[in-house]
């Protein structure tokens, strides 16, 4: 069997494991404030071209979502987000738990506008009743979306646009980032990212870390107390040097994006043969995430080879289902799947 | 100018002032056990015909679908709503602000029907990954609806069955209970509410009352130590014997059905003029909220003599609009309203 | 049976009845935003000499501690209190359930001072891991307090200082604000409490009204978007001008300091004839609640014909107990009582 | 410099590294359902003698306790525990965050006794207004304590007995169990900790893994939809296998209680000297926490060769500290301490 369930199957990649190794006896204090997560900091900052940011790091992106989002809103404000969104669909209400509401707006593709952002945002705010509906206070995205889509630089900024007008900030999941910003269809870098969001992190569990994500803070209203927000969402790693010696090795020598290009080159690879082979997508994803329809039989066949995971019944006879790529997927492997196909 | 802006816009049905004036000086313990709480409870058990249930009585509706629902959940859990239903849409978050998702579905003139319920409940239980998913754990409707619809018997029991096939509980907000079963459509009684609903509220602001809603608990699971829930939600009204006194009064000589019946008629021949008159209808609601269409140009003009609310834009030239009946609606407002039509 | 249970045990002060009577026909606005509850504020500004403040209505004195609190707080703070303060003590957590630790201060009598909230915001500001412990957000303290007593203007000058430095702000609860103001031991005004705390209010349900607590909103930044607060923890009233005809009645030609200055007339007479009878006190209580430490054969004796709370166990044979006067109680009743002792 | 600030300054043992090493690329589902976790699961409950209790994997120790007490309470309940409590003290109010008070009991070397918890119980369900004080839903006790210190067998019997006579469970947080387990004083094995408590953690953290909390579940009702809460509340490890590996490694060849065994022989040794030298100690911790009190004198000087955490201010020149020992603390490192003494 090989497994495409998803880009977290495997442990990571032999550079984390090597210098987890090399530091392993080393006394640091506990808590992210030591020298590896310092020197993480230091090389994030360099590569966003963000010298004034806040950089914390969390284990998970639950954790990570519900802890930047939470710190961020009032009581009474809500975030808002397509209805795909990964803390509206897939994280069991964490959102909520904190007690604000997740404001979904309908999206194409796992994508939302910027005319959209605006008229949600003067619909509640020209209501009669105003003060009876939640107040939008934020808006998340993803880069890459959950179907593995990405923005134009243009679009981006249009959004953000809509959310300096109305002086909410603007966070972007970026849980797959890497797969995003190394797509060849992706028009910005990690620098263009860091300009537009107020606040947004980089991901490291799907893209070849044990665990971990990187938030980095660029309004200045979001940087007060975060480490207590993290402490209180059970986010702080006691050994917090795991995360900065991981994150501090995923950002020398390219390592964090040359990851993520290699698995895009390995998904184009499986998306050009789906696509010679006639079958369809249910999302033109240019990422590491591939999403073909399969009929019942091909898809019945195939799993008794392959993992990969069913995404939603098309018809009664098809189904589309998921394949991702990562840091560990090898060419023998995609080359065994295209055979099957 | 005459308002028709809502049924909670004069005080209270003059019966209830005068009971008010009359007990003033007696005394009693706090926090609804004292004897007039004790009397409606008896009085609200009789005309439901449910000898074991649970009575008890908040001050407001927003505050009971929180305490109410939130009692009810795991944390993990959400209430499955139309996306028009109160808790989704005017109430600030209420719900979300006690930890809990409001699973909205795309309802029909304000309502849902059974087999949509049942497909959000089998969707999330067979989604592979099911524990990233809010579990439904209620289902809230209205009764009639935000819109005036009503539910028939039969729709009603359909629902109640994918509930308890599901094992979750039924809960109707029954703000507006009372025209909703007086009205000329309506097929079933309080008895009928009361054997299908697992827990259920009688609405008192908008019928009459100066404030307040009756809880009745028929599932014996949410029955427990609710007053905690009550008090902790900040619902727990030290004078209690308000509520108690006025329940009391509204059940006493059937005047909780007198004035919807009442309020129902008025609205009757509103809806009667308007449609002779060629308006068409946002949606058909049968109890005492009407939803006229108006060219702007009418509703301006109306506007110079009557108090009605916006309710949404149809196109560039027509609104929709709300005019609601009350306890202390007179035909002769009635008859002035349809002569300006 | 006479009772002095509490200070809300009958119905309010005839004089709101009237009104209420008087209004009762007029069409308003919802929500409190009426023509009543304006006038309402204007004199409640005017007699509190603050002509900026924002003043909102409340039903319930739970509901408005909780509501002021969690609108005030960040994520991982809390709010700091005598351990005999009304949130800490008897309102079901209800800050807890807006997710805030209540950090509770050992007082004395009911009152906390300057120097123990100096040590606790300086004993968490300096912790060597201070992110780990809740910061204190906000200083509550009751006037009167729960035992009945009150502080001196020099005392409350002394904490607000401490609140100042640290830049967190003082709340007083007021429940009780009107018998505190007319103890014959005061030696501020009103003026004085509002030129002191951030944010107060000011209790309707213990001092003759049916229900309702004014608060009183003076920092700045602690206005904005107060009412989406009230509606989300459901305390905006839909007849909103209930608490506007009951503040503007109780604040017309001084009813408020009159209802509270005879409540304290009665409960000083109580206390004389106690302490002439050799009764020793549980607490030195100068305003409406009498705390005497009775025998329990006297308690026993004394419940055959009067009803009072049990405050606490003193020994195996005395019980303190509570007796309250308030509007409604007379001379009779006192004087029935203390022929009794 | 050689630190003793806590037990979680270095990476992990040795072998945990190896196995992550020998397992790194093997492809396993994600979320803890893997064969690793699975083979953890089978040898805990060996261990424990507990073939029917759940076991699952999460991230760190406040998580870990925020998670277990907010999935077993209802909402109006709240946890008993110590003051002292490191759920009360050192997390942030991660606890309250979810919307449950803390109730801290006074304890004595950060215990408290089976009389203290029934005393709190009864008052709470014998107060006259019951329904205005948070009940008490779980008792959480840490085992060892933060002071060091650990109950008896009997001791935890007299507990878990008035726990079973109110029908609440009782949580034994075990962040650092196998330093109590092999303490010389202790009379208990870890049998005994799962037979007496309903739900308890093993930890990871503090005794050699790179992270990870192993919470054991004995009570049914707490089993149900556990998953749904760690995935809520963010600690669900998308790589959960690292948490089945390391528990499996560390439960294998007796190493969990091997690692714990030598701290403690390291840490008899430096009390010893401590005592010999005729220091003083905050508490008679017999585990890998160590509290002398040292003159501030004599700190300053320790502080230029050593790390250890300043505990509490004694007096005007004497403060208490923490010396910590962990699997990586080696006799080198202890004897240096001891000749700076």
């Amino acid at each position: 069997m090989i497994l495409f369930y998803s880009d977290y199957l495997e442990g990571c990649h032999p550079e984390i494991l090597k210098r987890l190794q090399q530091t392993n006896l080393d006394q640091t204090p506990g808590y992210g404030v030591d020298d590896y997560c310092n020197q993480a900091r230091a090389i994030i900052k360099e590569v966003c071209g963000t010298p004034d940011a806040d950089i914390h790091f969390l284990v998970g992106g639950t954790q990570t979502n519900a802890t930047v989002i939470s710190s961020a809103l009032k009581p009474y404000q809500g975030v808002l987000c397509a209805t795909t969104g990964h803390i509206n669909a897939h994280e069991t209400g964490a959102v909520e738990h904190t007690g604000h509401k997740v404001l979904a707006l309908e999206g194409k593709d796992g994508k939302i506008n910027a005319s959209q952002v605006e008229d949600a945002l003067s619909a509640q705010h020209n209501d009669p009743s105003y003060e009876h509906i939640v107040q939008p206070g934020m808006l998340y995205i993803s880069y890459p979306t959950e179907l593995g889509t990405i923005y134009s630089k243009q679009e981006l900024i249009d959004i953000k646009k809509v959310c300096a007008k109305w002086d909410i900030p603007l966070f972007i999941d970026g849980a797959r980032l890497g797969y995003g910003l190394t797509s060849s269809k992706c028009d910005l870098t990690i620098k263009d990212i860091a300009a537009i969001a107020d606040v947004f992190y980089i991901g490291g569990t799907k893209q070849g870390a044990l665990f971990g994500e990187a938030v980095v803070i660029n309004k200045e209203s979001l940087k007060k107390d975060f480490r207590y927000n993290i402490k209180q969402n059970g986010g702080m790693l006691a050994k917090g040097r795991l995360l900065g010696i991981q994150f501090a090795t995923l950002f020398t020598d390219n390592l964090y994006f040359e990851i993520a290009r290699n698995a895009n080159r390995l998904a184009d690879k499986l998306r050009n043969a789906l696509k010679s082979k006639g079958y369809r997508m249910l999302a033109e994803s240019p990422t590491n995430q591939v999403f073909p329809i399969l009929s019942d039989e091909k898809a019945e066949e195939l799993a008794a080879s392959f993992g990969f995971e069913e995404w939603g019944r098309i018809d009664n006879s098809h189904t589309a289902v998921r394949f991702c790529t990562s840091w560990a997927t090898t060419d023998e492997q995609i080359d065994s799947l295209i055979a099957a196909l």
